[in-house]
C-alpha cells in the first residue's frame, strides 16, 4: 500500500500526462523554455500547452484553459504571471489534477501582496485536493517518467535526489553535478514551499525507490520540527547529504530577501544534523561527490583505511582522511611483506599508504595490492587510483587496465568494503574503464580531498545506519 | 645583469640543447618516454639522445657519451640506473654541461648505498660546476623554450610556475591545472633535492619574467631558514601559494619513506608562511585556483566584495567570503537605487550580494550592475558570473553575452579592481567568451568557494604588498 505523501507527489513525479499553463512559442519565455525543455528531453508523457491566443504549438495542440483538455491531465504546470495563477490553480482543481508545479514567481518572496496572492493559492489547492511545488521555483526534474522543466539537455538519470531551495542555483548545482557524471533521480527547486516543502520531499524520496541518496541544498526550514522527524526516518533507508546556506550575516541578509525564510541558528543545525544521522558539508558541491559514492557502494564497518598512490598522492591522502577523523593504521608485518612482492624491487617496504615510489610496472601492481589490502581484516576501506594507461587504445597495457578495473571492481561485492578512486586522466572517465568502474559503483574523483571525504560519508553513514539496528535491538528487547 | 641563481639555472630552464643519457627507442622506458615527450611537444632546442647501444633513435643521432657530442650542450637529462649515473655526471662535467636534470631513482631516498651514491653525485657535480635538478624526480617542464620532459601533451603556456616535492602525483596536479585551463610558465619535480632544492628554485622563479605565481607542494624543507628567507625576497615581486603536506600521523610516515624529509612541526611551518606572507592552502588543488587570479587581475585595495548572482549563488559566495574574512559590505541607499534601474522589475531592492530573482533580461544587465558596483569607493573587488547565454551560437543572445564579456573584461584595468566570476556552463570556458575573460585576467571557477578563495588570495597578497611597502617607507626614513 503507497503511504499518503506517496500517493500525493507520484502524480506530480511520475505524471503520465501533463499540463502547460502559460506555454508559449518563445524559446527565452519561461512559457516557451520549459515546454522545449520537456519536449527536447523526450518526457515519456502526454503534454497539452495551455494557452488562450494559441492553437497549437510546435505541433501539439493548444487549449484555452486546462478545462478544455478532452483527456485525464495528472499534472499541470504553471508559468503565468502571479496575479492569474488562483484561477489557474482553480481550473487544475476543476479538471481533477491532483499536482501542480508552479514556476511563476512575485508571491510570498516578493512583496506583501504577493504573500497574499500566495495564501490565496494555497487556500484554493486544499480545498482542491491539489498538492503543489513552488512558487517561484525553476520547476522539477524527475527519471522516473524523464521529465525535465528546467535543466540543461542531457539530464543523465542516476540515483540521486537533489533537493534545492533555490531555483537557479539549484539549477546550476545539477548540472555541475551532470558535468562530474553523477546521474539524478529527481531535481526539484522547491521555491517558496508555499504547500509542499523540505520535509515532504524528504518523506518522498525516503520512499521512492529511484533514489539511493538525497542532496539538499537548504537555506532554512518552514518547520525544521518536522523536517527532522521526517529525516530520520528516511536516513534509515538512505543517506542524507546536506549544504545549509545563510551561516553569515551577509548570507542570512541575501536569505531573507531571496526565499522569504529565516536562517535560523546554525548550531542548532548543527547540532540537528548530528542527532539525525545527516552529512553536512561545508562546501555546496560536496553532497554530489559524497553521495556518488553512497549510491553504488558497500558500507564500511568502521572507519579504517589504506590508501594506495604514488608518493605525494599517499601523503595527501591520508593527511585528508586523519584530518577529518578517519583511522589509517599501520599495517602488521605479514601483510607488509606479502604486499612487498607485488611493488617494484626499489619500492620502500610499503607501510599505509602504500608507495609505488613512481615505479608501477603495470596496472594490475596496484589493484593486485588493493586485493590484498581488502582482505586485511582492520582495514574498512580502500582508497587507490582508476586503474590507468599511457598508450594508445590497442596498447597491451590498455588490456592491462581494462582487467585492472574488473579486478578492482569485483572488490566491494568480493569483501564488502569501498573502493573509492582518483582519476588521474580526464578520459578515463569515458570508455571501458570508466564504464567498469560506474557499474560496480565506484566513483573517480578528481583531487585525494574529494576521495578522503567520500571515504569519511561512507564511515559517517555506516555510523548511523549501525546506531539506528543498535536502538532497535534495544527497543525489540524492551 | 642576471644575478648568480639566474646564470646557474637558465642553462637548465631555457637550454638551447639538451642530450638525454639513457635515451632508448622503447616509448615506456623512461628513457624513452623522456625522449617521445621532449620531442612531441616540439622543444625548441637541439636533442642529443646518449645510448652505447643505438645509432639512431626516432630519426636523431645518438651518442655513445655526452662526451661524444660534437656541439655544445647546455644540459643534460640522466636516466639510467643509479649506480651508473656517477661517471654520467662526470662526464658531462668534462662536457662542460652546466645543468643536468637527474630523474633517475634509487638514491637517498631508497637505501644507506643509494645516499652515498647521492652524496657522491653531488660531489662530482660542486667540483664539475654543474648544478642539477632531482635526483628521484620526474622532470621539468618550462614554457621559455617549450621544453617538456614528463607532463602528458597539450601543455598551455602560461604564467604559473609549479614546484612539487612530489613527482609523478605532482605530475597530476599540473595536470589537473591544464585540465582547467590554467596556463604553466614552469613544472619542477625537484625530487631528493640533493643540489638545488625548493629555496633555489623560489628565487630563481622570483627572478623569472615568464613566472607570475609560484605555486608549490611541499611535504618537507632541506633548508627551512633560507627557504623563508629567499621567499620573503620572491613575494616582493610575485605571489607564492603553498600546500605543505604531512600535517598527520601517516601523512608523515608517508613522508618519510617518500622524500627522505622530515616534514618538521606544522606549527612552525604555518607561523612562518603567515610572517613571511605565503599563501597555505587547506587542499592540494586549490593553489592553482588562487594563482589563476593572482597573475592577471590588479590586487583590491582591502577585503571588500561586491557579490552579484541569483539566489542561493549570492547567499554560498557570501558564507564563503565572510568565513574566509572577507567582508560583504551592505550598499547605502543611493547606490541601491542607481542598481535597482539596471533590475528586473520584481527583483528585491538590491543589497550585497546583489539578488537578480532569477530573472535577467539578458546578459548585460549583470555586467551593468558590476560596472556601477566597482565605481563603489568602499567596494575592493566583484564576485559574478561570467556573461552567458540560452541560445544558439549566432543568436542575439550571444552577441549581449559577447558584449557583455567585453564590460565585464574592462572593469580590472578601468577601475583597478579585480573582477572573478563562476562559470555557468562547462562550454563557455572557450570561445569568444572564454578568450575575452582570459585576455583580461579574470578567471571563470566551476564553484562559489573558489571564487571567494581566488578573491581571499588577492586580498591577502595585496595586504602582504601594502605591508612590504609601509616597511619599505620606514626603512627609507630610517
Amino acid at each position: 500500500m503507497p503511504s499518503d505523501i506517496v500517493k500525493q507527489l507520484d502524480p506530480i513525479f511520475k505524471a503520465k500526462s501533463m499540463a502547460i499553463i502559460g506555454a508559449s512559442r518563445e524559446p527565452f519565455k519561461w512559457g516557451g523554455r520549459t515546454l522545449l525543455t520537456a519536449m527536447m528531453n523526450g518526457y515519456r508523457g502526454a503534454i497539452y500547452p495551455v494557452n488562450p491566443r494559441e492553437k497549437e504549438i510546435h505541433g501539439l495542440t493548444c487549449y484555452p484553459s486546462v478545462r478544455d483538455i478532452p483527456y485525464d491531465v495528472d499534472m499541470a504546470v504553471i508559468v503565468i504571471p502571479a496575479a492569474a495563477s488562483p484561477q489557474a490553480m482553480a481550473d487544475c482543481a476543476a479538471k481533477g489534477i491532483k499536482g501542480v508545479v508552479m514556476i511563476t514567481a512575485g508571491f510570498a518572496e516578493a512583496s506583501e501582496e504577493g504573500r497574499v496572492l500566495q495564501d490565496e493559492l494555497v487556500r484554493i489547492a486544499r480545498e482542491g485536493g491539489v498538492r503543489f511545488v513552488g512558487p517561484n521555483g525553476m520547476g522539477i526534474y524527475s527519471s522516473a517518467v524523464n521529465l525535465n522543466l528546467c535543466l540543461h539537455d542531457d539530464v543523465k538519470p542516476g540515483k540521486i535526489a537533489f533537493v534545492s531551495q533555490s531555483g537557479t542555483f539549484g539549477g546550476l548545482l545539477a548540472e555541475f553535478a551532470e558535468r562530474k557524471g553523477y546521474g539524478l533521480s529527481k531535481f526539484i527547486s522547491i521555491g517558496n514551499q508555499a504547500d509542499l516543502n523540505a520535509a515532504d520531499y524528504v518523506e518522498y524520496l525516503g520512499e521512492d525507490d529511484d533514489t539511493g541518496a538525497i542532496v539538499l541544498y537548504m537555506e532554512g526550514f518552514k518547520d525544521g520540527d518536522r523536517f527532522f522527524k521526517v529525516a530520520r526516518e528516511a536516513i534509515k533507508r538512505k543517506p542524507i547529504l546536506m549544504y545549509k546556506a545563510g551561516r553569515t550575516e551577509a548570507a542570512a541578509r541575501a536569505t531573507m530577501s531571496h526565499t522569504s525564510s529565516l536562517a535560523g541558528s546554525d548550531e542548532i543545525v548543527d547540532a540537528m544534523c548530528r542527532q539525525v544521522g545527516i552529512i553536512r558539508t561545508s562546501e555546496v558541491t560536496h553532497p554530489f561527490d559524497m553521495a556518488e559514492a553512497l549510491i553504488g557502494l558497500p558500507l564500511p564497518r568502521s572507519n579504517r583505511v589504506a590508501i594506495i598512490g604514488s608518493g605525494g598522492q599517499g601523503v595527501v591522502t591520508s593527511d585528508t582522511c586523519e584530518s577529518l577523523g578517519l583511522r589509517v593504521p599501520a599495517l602488521d608485518h605479514e601483510t607488509r611483506m606479502k604486499i612487498k612482492e607485488t611493488l617494484p624491487p626499489h619500492a620502500p617496504v610499503p607501510s599505509n599508504p602504500v608507495d609505488f615510489a613512481g615505479g608501477m610496472r603495470g596496472p594490475l601492481d596496484e589493484v593486485q595490492v588493493a586485493d590484498a589490502l581488502a582482505q586485511v581484516d582492520y582495514i574498512d576501506g580502500i582508497i587507490c587510483n582508476t586503474p590507468h594507461f599511457h598508450g594508445d587504445d590497442n596498447s597491451d597495457e590498455v588490456k592491462m587496465a581494462v582487467r585492472g578495473a574488473e579486478i578492482l571492481a569485483a572488490i566491494p561485492k568480493k569483501y564488502g568494503k569501498p573502493v573509492v578512486t582518483l582519476s588521474w586522466h580526464s578520459h578515463i572517465g569515458g570508455g571501458a574503464i570508466g564504464d567498469i568502474m560506474k557499474a560496480a559503483g565506484i566513483p573517480s574523483y578528481e583531487t585525494p580531498e574529494q576521495c578522503a571525504r567520500a571515504m569519511m560519508a561512507l564511515a559517517q553513514y555506516a555510523d548511523v545506519r549501525q546506531k539506528l539496528a543498535k536502538d532497535q535491538d534495544i527497543s525489540r528487547f524492551c
